[in-house]
């Protein structure tokens, strides 16, 4: 059983900043002990192997909970599969990410789960777990969800909006989170009224205004709130608990804080493009806006601000990429003279922790804060905590080696994505990820790529750790 | 250099929970290692003490950052002196005070520190610190403020109750607010408007409602609540942080969650009486309400419910106790036939950690949440941590090995606090400190107390490690 | 032209309480004088007839903006017809009434306008008016209404509740509003989410809950609530007003409040079975509970202070009655084993001047209050001001003496509705309309009915007088 | 007895727009009769005067209850004395002014009372009231308000700002809130904390900051805020309704809003300084800005539509003017190099009427809404209902006939206030007083002044008629 200490690095997690040497030992963080202890000492003369971490910080592998690799969407499949996705996250920092396996319509829910595990299998570079979208909620479907939940898939994600593909009404709604609350799966919500937002759309098209900037304003940003409201109200009928998927409306976000201020638990996610981007990326001429078209959509700037303070008062406790890349060419392009037609979603999953980790340098959020977003919370809510999302004794050997001084600049010249743009190209960010370990190997090193498909492994999950 | 070993036990911090061993080596947390690990064996095979934790709980000590020992108060004395105050702290699985040093009017804020010293010195059973109660606000004293920062004493408490006593209009607080936001001070906030109590105090007692659960009426919970916005709205204003102390009335809590979705740093404090004791309390026959006789007053129960919500929304962070116990005989006597002359005040500090980890069992708290609320979140707010109010390497090794099935009944005759009633007479709890450990020295044991007086360290404290 | 001298009464409207002398003339309101002038002598010596007052109110017939005269509903018809529903309608002081054509599925707005005009040309007692119910949006029937506005059918109801009857999704609600915004119709909405509510339905008949108090639980508060923020957001997001129907739960009068404080034009009524009875009632043994069926449901006694509190904030505007009588024999009694199947609705047409007059006995209202919530702010919201709601040079006469002192008890045995059963079988009332006149005619004097059939005329009405 | 009619106009009130003749026999209304009615033409032949409103709105005069004529402040005096300030009102078409008495610390209240009779007594050219400052709140004074509301000085204002001067701490405020609420007195609030604003005030000048745009810096909005919410929930401890003056901030708005929203007597007037000018004109230079200083100090220009929007929700019911004027020349001046001299207060008794039919003419707000909070509520407020504030059999005959389409440009040049600057020189507005009748006496009629000093009435008045 090889033995690796990890020496001189501060380590950072959601709770604590320490100076201490981690020994790591089959896969597993065995122990932490303070770098000048004597433990620590005796570690360092006896391990296979020492890795320096003077200068840079020690931090749980980010967890990325909200990924769609090789979605099929409006005619085409996001351009990403598990292999290049995954690896493309061990890049970014990121050592485990949970899937969408989608149930179509009139499909079982093991069928759509059986795919997912088809694509996924030997192709992660790192570890992997899967939620279901329930597209088709029935009584054999709520049967199924019990199974599921047993065998460690605790998460359904419905869709107030896509009329005719995803969308549930508010019956099917209410009856799934009715059998969440019973059997402990926890219900995330795509909240739009895509009933209402169809008829903008139509209008829009019918009326000339077919560039992508009108997907921005045909999903109102009321009608996201809408959403959430009513979903919050539904969850409170059914007693059961409730997360909200890539929140970016500002109203949307007033709903869960008053939903969480009368202590239900409501739960909320944002993505980096509704922190970073904005409607002015939409606006972008040449057709160019429609690198930035995902649902929820971009918001006006000063959607940002609220969302930044959301992450700081923890009415937001989540930042996932929603990663859904589709490229520019063959496949952005589908929509050229119809916005509706764009595929929805952007490429992310490879630079969440370094975005997230300059908005620790700008000031927005504190470091432990930074992994609490991004790595502990998204494990706790999604019951892989502590082997994921944390560096304590016991837990998987999830490690990157942070590097807070490193400077780069983002580009689809050097990114490891499979899709021919960056949606935050010729950004400069400080900080990256030097060295990457998942359970105890080091998959990228100093530039290197180390890792292998089929190293990563499905994880099964418990249920949600966050109600009291 | 003594080397322990605590074994088998479940480590709960505010962030984690893991079955871990920790190893103590000079008084402070060397290292953790999994219970099964090679490390962990190897400790124990070469420590000089081995203490078994199995089916125990493994928790950081006790950290009470509100405590009144020797308080001058109405003509008398707060019954427990810092060396009965402390023991029965330690007794009760705390390690560390933050008490209330008092600047009389026209004294030196170095004067009241000093006399504070004075009255703690080689007393202490477990470390402590002191905050710094300003009744003076004047050029002179804003000038000590910075010095007190620099000396490691970073909290500063006014009150906008007790006209003629500690009161400080709004001007005084404005300046030093603005003060503390320059120097780092924390200002702490007693927040009952006092100059419209004593009008309904005096409208009461010329009225012949004497007894001491008009107490509870004449301190409105409105006025409570207007404070407390009042309080918030300086601190904006001021551009400095607000900690408001012992939060009891619902009004008080909407005002204070209001101002977190606001985004400012504001954080509020309760404490075990409101939790648990109401004003059914204070209108207990034969003067006995006296015993509850507190500032700000108990509330009607269904306030209770409310506090608890906010401590699992994080709209409250802290539990203290306001520890501040005056004998029934003699003492709470001084108000009989005039309850504006009971002395203000409850014992606590030795029942705070228990009542809270009855909570636990009762489901309004999780176990980590325990742990936050009373060891990290206090040390964290001022400048303790980590060397206080977590179990991690490098933290001070005050450790409590706690058994969460034992069986107590709270009572004074078992108490060890210096005072002859208790405010939870007859209550029984589940769970009990078993071992306490005060920089890795076992000061109670299995009910027998090995500490001593003088072993308590001063602490100088950073400023709030809270704010962004 | 007769001349008809009101003469020595309080005549209060919405805005004044004035001694003064009121001449008719043509049927509509020529003058009004201070009783002791010169005109006021003048005209009691040239008038036709003198009605003398003295002691009595000289108030606005009251508006009643919500009937179902005949409504068809679950197999049944609304026991009232136009001729028995308006008659009992002028026996209690009120002189118009606005009900509901129904468009069916498939059907056109004109052919269910035309069956209501069938239904109550030459019937009518009173005045009357139509709103129209918008059961299928599409774009034949968005051009009608532009039509409707036009001939003077300015108000469009629309139902969240009841899939696969009167149902609208929020596609069809939100085009409704934005037809309505351009084109001045007033959209009026039933807020339940209908949807989620027949799970609930289904769920408690499959339990065997089939008591007529389950119909009250089904019909979850929180999904009135719901109901009522959603379609204030799709209102705002169409720039259209918004009239809610009937509320009854506290949680939606503060969806409610929260808008207009926003400076929405966003209004809400409430009827009298929400402020005078309860799920009390509901629980009636013998299946008794089935008199008060009535949707939105009653709701627990503690909403009725919420609902008042609303009514004196000016949050809820209109008191109307949603008079939709079933005899309990025969037309209740069809629920019997299965609640879900009890008609709908209660009568009180009659009652409605009554209730609230009583509430100001009570102290709830003022007097003034009671005549803009029963009499001017519902003509005005309908567009009928200032020709009915007040008393005023130039409005038509509908007028009522009203004896405040009056004493009477409200009983199936003696009202004028048809039905066989009265929601408020027993209350003691202070206060009873003495003389209802119409246009100028007297249609009931001191307990005798005086009218016909067929005096009452179709108003066209302009659209809401509401909006700034 | 003198017979008057005015004849072919719309008259406006806060409740009704209708075509009526209006009777006027010994200087109150005698009857309305619409225009083409038998009475009204009877009235014609037989009237001492007809006057021709064709075209014009016939509006009852306006009543300003916040005016200080002839007030004594900061070493000066209002430049206005009862009888240039009552004519200039005329001039603008109101009627009635209910000023301010002033209680001097150490003062009786009819000492004070009586110097402003003697101001006022014959000097007056229009009807005119006292509210009472009390500046001492003691066991004496509160004896006084009774006697005071015996003999019609309903209204007693306590000031949170001036300490030293006006200034009355919480107990003072409670006290007399108290005694408010046993005596029907209502309690106006000047809600600014002004003990922390004088420290601001300190700070600044300290700073160098002398110009008078600081004065609208450290009079910050956040502590009308606080003031505001303070004195809501004392009168609540109190049980007593208020009316808080001259609100100016979006944030103090907000404070009113919950309050009402949650049913408390608590009511809002702002000023037409508020809605129509900013902190852009405190900026003008070489000390232009001193023009606009008056507490409330003018706010940021984004404050205005809020102020308009709580004027159509409610959240504020009235627009008094503040009326205190200072000469630029000799009076302003005296604050030169030190803003906080500059005597506080701006002209416009004789504009408001004028500036609010131009907000009519905006689309701000309504006809009937103008009418409202510029005669009927403020009547209502201050028991003069319904004498003054509408048009109705019995009340006085104060009726202005207004030209809606007249134009005029607001100038010193061409006021009638005895003041050397215009704070809205320049501004072109339509609307105008064309014809102004005090109890049926013409004052004012097309651009001569036909009064005289002593025509005014003291007024003394009932308790508010708001309260339920």
């Amino acid at each position: 059983m090889s033995r690796i200490v990890i020496r001189g690095g501060l380590v950072v997690t959601a709770a604590e900043e320490v100076h201490a040497d981690v020994l790591v030992e089959g896969g597993r963080v065995a122990a932490l002990a303070s770098h000048d202890s004597d433990p620590a000492r005796g570690w360092t003369a006896s391990a296979d192997r020492v890795i320096d971490a003077t200068g840079k910080y020690v931090i749980p592998g980010g967890v990325d909970v909200h990924t769609h690799m090789e979605l099929p969407f409006g005619g085409t499949h996001a351009s990403d599969t598990f292999e290049t996705g995954t690896r493309a996250a061990a890049w970014g920092g990121t050592t485990t990410i949970v899937d969408f396996a989608v149930q179509s319509v009139g499909e079982s829910l093991r069928a759509g789960l059986d795919g997912w595990h088809a694509k996924a299998d030997a192709q992660c570079a790192i570890d992997y777990g899967f939620h279901m979208i329930l597209s088709d909620v029935n009584e054999d479907t709520l049967k199924e969800m019990d199974i599921l939940v047993e065998e460690g898939v605790t998460s359904f994600k419905l869709f107030m909006a896509y009329p005719g593909v995803f969308y549930s009404d508010d019956g099917r709604i209410l009856r799934a989170m009715q059998r969440g609350a019973d059997n402990g799966g926890l219900i995330m919500m795509h909240a739009e009224n895509g009933i209402a937002i169809d008829v903008l759309v139509e209008q829009a098209l019918a009326a000339g205004r077919t560039d992508p900037r009108y997907h921005g304003e045909v999903r109102h940003a009321l009608l996201e709130a809408e959403a959430t409201h009513r979903a919050i109200r539904l969850a409170q009928v059914a007693g059961s608990p409730l997360y909200v998927v890539h929140v970016s409306a500002q109203q949307a976000v007033e709903q869960i804080a008053l939903a969480r201020d009368e202590g239900l638990n409501v739960f909320g996610e944002t993505c980096p493009q509704y922190l970073f981007l904005s409607t002015d990326n939409l606006a972008e001429p040449d057709f160019e806006g429609a690198k930035y078209v995902c649902s929820t959509p971009l918001r006006p700037k000063e959607h940002q601000a609220v969302l930044w303070r959301a992450l700081r008062t923890n009415d937001l406790q989540v930042v996932s990429t929603d990663h859904c890349p589709f490229c520019f060419v063959g496949q952005k392009e589908l929509g050229r003279g119809d916005f509706s037609k764009i595929p929805n979603g952007l490429p992310g999953v490879e630079n969440r922790m370094d975005l997230l980790h300059q908005a620790v340098v700008d000031g927005q959020i504190s470091r432990r804060r930074w992994i609490e977003i991004a790595c502990a919370t998204p494990a706790r809510m999604f019951g892989l905590y502590p082997r994921k999302g944390t560096i304590a004794p016991g837990a998987d050997a999830d490690i990157v080696i942070y590097d807070p001084g490193a400077e780069q600049v983002v580009s689809a010249a050097t990114h490891h994505m499979n899709v021919d743009y960056s949606a935050y190209e010729g950004k400069r960010l400080r900080g990256k990820a030097r060295t990457v370990m998942s359970r105890g190997t080091v998959v990228v090193d100093q530039d290197r790529y180390l890792g292998r498909a089929g190293h990563g492994r499905y994880q099964t999950r418990e249920t949600c750790q966050y109600l009291v």
